[in-house]
């Protein structure tokens, strides 16, 4: 795993966009917690969020954790600025991986949950 | 889980389209062989095929479990005839509840092969 961040004791590994698999993409989107940080983020239109910002129903460890699946998998960016660390979609990343199937899952998982409500 | 099949000792339980849930369904894609057997049984066009026509590097026991992976999570239909348990892609029941998801996955499966090779 390369770090595409700049160098420094504080940079989290992320995959490389060559090294993103579309089995980890699809093992990282099948939780309904990270499918949900996913919606959340392409929501924001390519803003940066906090962890926080976040309204999951876990503890912040377990957060931590399906944050850190989403970056190992290279779905999401994590990049720490001051203290905070952002969290940003890869999708210029992911669309030119493979055209097409990240709008294809925002579009089942948003028509996922219009059918639940 | 409802048994979809005609009842009888031999049905394999299947969940009914409602119950197919989207994180299942990339669940049981997010590993490389169940990744191959959904591309050959979409390259099949509709066809049933036994699980012995799918040439699997892994055992026949690793086999039966990735198949049951795809089966109870709606991706694939499981059918007794005679002695052959044949498996078919549910592609009519994932294309109606998530429209675009099951090319869109397979677009990008094909991309990333033709990447490998």
């Amino acid at each position: 795993m390369n770090t595409t961040a700049p160098a420094g004791s504080r940079d989290l590994p992320h995959p490389s966009r060559e090294e993103i698999r579309l089995e980890g993409v699809l093992h990282a989107l099948s939780d309904p917690m990270r499918l949900q940080i996913v919606q959340e983020l392409a929501a924001a239109g390519g803003d940066e969020l906090t962890c926080s910002q976040f309204a999951l129903p876990v503890t912040k460890s377990t957060t931590t954790h399906h944050f850190r699946v989403l970056r190992e998998n290279g779905v999401i960016q994590q990049i720490y600025r001051g203290t905070a660390k952002m969290n940003g979609l890869r999708k210029r990343d992911l669309d030119d991986l493979f055209p097409g199937l990240l709008d294809a899952l925002l579009a089942a998982a948003a028509r996922q949950s219009a059918r639940q409500n």
